[in-house]
């Protein structure tokens, strides 16, 4: 089990971990900007249930990161207590990938003291892995949070994919680190909301509707609901299955209550809070490994770099716009989900196939005057590029989700966003530089990535 | 991640790891005693394809244990070259619970040395933890398996259950070693097929017919073959669910070639081979933590403690023969897997409730003139105790298996065993132990036990 620790060290997340004291948090007198129910803002386990008015203390783990740091500002902005606990790796992995965001992005101590000083309000900052458990306990403790909102994971499907090294500790860091928050819940808040973030990719592309979460099937002559089949295709994929599986169970077995998010592909950069301040500036990924397709096309339009489809481009997925993703995790937290239940919404506003986006992105862009090419290129990953693909969405909906449908005048700001930092683009991190097929035992160093 | 190695200490496995030169395997002029085709006993990626009688090479991962044992001895006697690869927890565990089994085993290497003096016939043995990648590198290098039997997993769903330590150390364990596993044979075995030893108690209880691992689903007016949805029950049994979505990803992804033997619950101890010699005795476990049902219930009425029913009884499960087990396997290895084929087998020969089990016990237990009574205890489990159970078994029928029914004269000889070795057992050991919902976030040392 050494093998696993080889890109992220523990030692020194405990060297910098601070533990803000109770005295130090700014509490104030705020009310919720969310309606919510009486029983939905107190927690039966908590002592303070007698302060009918404190303010519900919002968790979010990987917070640091391109949706967890929109959502962070934003339960702020609502007037949510808000703390973030993250052990910064995802900064490490671009320090060891040779990548970087295409936009500049503060450090976390400079992005939360920017923020006290627009808006007053203070966002505590718990520097620390949650695969190291008495770390992880300290936090709980320290910040009682009312609900969680996980999105600490290694989240990149060709990260996962570049090594058995990576691979593992994909497995490794996401299942470990998610048991050890389901224990701290049942040990130390077991009310606590957990609200996890999943992915669409979880099903894969089965050829019959996508439910959400669970499927009534009818077989011979007997009819049970069950767990949607699922289907990862690279081991990232499969960690959120794993952890899904494992969440499932200990809401039946311990009466935990957790939503599961399985998100789709999430595109877009800017938030009503994130435009504050260039301080408070959210990451933008175009790269190989963590850049995704939306976003990643919209750069590769602004630097006159041809979109690269993958395969035939018939690949259909959900998406949504980060304005969504904050929306949806307010929503899944203001309603949570009973003790003991297993709730699973698909998280995205709708569907797009890779040709889809492309020809979107082509025709916006050549309305602010660029000759943007598509280009077919071999399939880095192992997936059907010609599919059904029907997914339910309507759970958020009905909780009151009103979507950022994806338009031109979204796309026109993506892009000109991605103008903006054109001088700042690595071409060379492009281009797709991990084979599903051709990953190895042996470890991957960063100086094979720009010629591979 | 340091927090999951607790219970393993890796440096030990390194030291005491052997490695037999290939000049000191004794190979000989043996021929299959099961009946195989050309192509099914030759290997494309291996130069020694010139070889037609070449017997074929099978690891045995976790060949100490209760089921690994068995195999390793039978698969030897029907003149497969066996290798062992074990890093020997199991012995540790008992250590550390103050458990034992109820028949006395030789050290592993005391087994393999009777074994070559009573048959002439060589098992090797790698002394490791496959969860330690350079060490599992030299073992496939060296022994250059055409099958890999993966028994090597932490397999009691109450120790996974015993505390947070112990619960990430299960999936850690059992989820990497496998990751491992897959990425050996990828790396150095192409061609090798996969054997790996699920469990029944992946699907749960659902309310229709179980498949043997896939389940056509109509829906919506569309039809696929998907997964069959799995339920894991306990920490173990997820890391188990999490193996089958893993390996079936790589069989896509890579072509690997895979079966996934989901096994019942397995009672008896004798097969011809550990019958031969007392040094090659087999464990017999009947204590709370890794006692199964029937076999925990023979020893309770040999030593007169009530047979201890948890709950209502109702709860019913697949079970077969450890005779069947050893059969079962070879049937998987001389039968491979297409590459690419993920194949799921349901590996049991009967149905049975605790109730019926425990009635069993008493009828023939009152023909030896044992008192047999039996009590309900609390259930320590989560699990429901009245359903419907009704579970396919029938590929490794069609493959030529036969079954060893669960017999009065079957039950007698393991009642009888378990009173010649009756003065050896531990009656604070008999109760369970382990609570599914008392479960903690701190460690739980063995003082704990007795009078839990």
């Amino acid at each position: 089990m050494s093998q696993s620790s080889t890109f992220y060290p523990t030692s020194l997340t405990l060297q910098t971990s601070t533990f803000p004291s109770k005295r130090s948090r700014q509490r104030g007198l705020t009310v919720f900007a969310t309606a919510l129910s009486p029983s939905q803002s107190s927690s039966v386990f908590d002592h303070k249930d007698t302060e009918p008015s404190r303010p519900k203390r919002v968790m979010i783990i990987g917070g640091d990161g391109y949706c967890g740091w929109a959502t962070a500002l934003h339960l702020s902005k609502q007037n949510y207590e808000v703390a973030i606990v993250d052990n910064l790796v995802r900064r490490l992995f671009d320090h060891q990938l040779g990548l970087d965001s295409l936009t500049p992005i503060s450090s976390i101590h400079n992005r939360v003291r920017r923020w006290k000083s627009l808006t007053g309000k203070t966002i505590e900052l718990y520097i620390g892995d949650i695969c190291d458990f008495e770390f992880l306990s300290e936090t709980f403790k320290s910040f009682e949070p009312d609900s969680v909102v996980h999105f600490g994971e290694q989240r990149s499907a060709p990260y996962s994919m570049i090594d058995r090294s990576r691979a593992v500790f994909t497995q490794h860091n996401n299942v470990i680190g998610t048991l050890n928050v389901l224990f701290a819940i049942k040990e130390y808040r077991e009310d606590c909301h957990l609200v996890k973030l999943g992915t669409m990719g979880e099903y894969g592309t089965p050829n019959i509707d996508i439910e959400e979460g669970y499927i009534t099937i009818n077989h011979n002559g007997r009819t049970d609901t069950l767990p949607y089949p699922k289907q990862g295709s690279s081991f990232y994929h499969l960690s959120k299955v794993h952890d899904s599986n494992n969440i499932a169970f200990t809401c039946k077995a311990w009466g935990i209550r957790a939503t599961d998010l399985n998100q789709g592909v999430v595109y877009g950069v800017t938030t009503d809070e994130t435009e504050m301040h260039e301080d408070l500036c959210n990451r933008f990924d175009y790269d190989g490994v963590f850049g995704t397709a939306l976003n990643r096309f919209c750069v590769q339009a602004a630097v006159g770099h041809p979109l690269t489809v993958y395969g035939k481009g018939g690949q259909t997925r959900g998406y949504l716009d980060i304005r969504d993703t904050v929306q949806c995790v307010e929503l899944a937290i203001a309603n949570p989900a009973q003790p003991g239940e297993f709730r699973v919404f698909n998280q995205f506003t709708e569907q797009f196939s890779v040709n889809e986006l492309a020809s979107l992105v082509t025709k916006v862009g050549k309305k602010l005057g660029l000759d943007v090419k598509t280009i077919s290129v071999p399939n880095p990953r192992v997936e059907a590029e010609e599919h059904y693909y029907n997914a339910k969405h309507t759970k958020l909906v009905e909780l009151g989700l009103k979507p950022h449908l994806l338009s031109d005048s979204l796309l026109d700001s993506v892009l000109n966003n991605a103008i903006r930092f054109k001088d700042r683009v690595d071409t060379k991190q492009i281009m797709p530089s991990v084979s599903w097929k051709k990953i190895g035992a042996k470890p991957k160093t960063v100086s094979a990535y720009p010629n591979n």
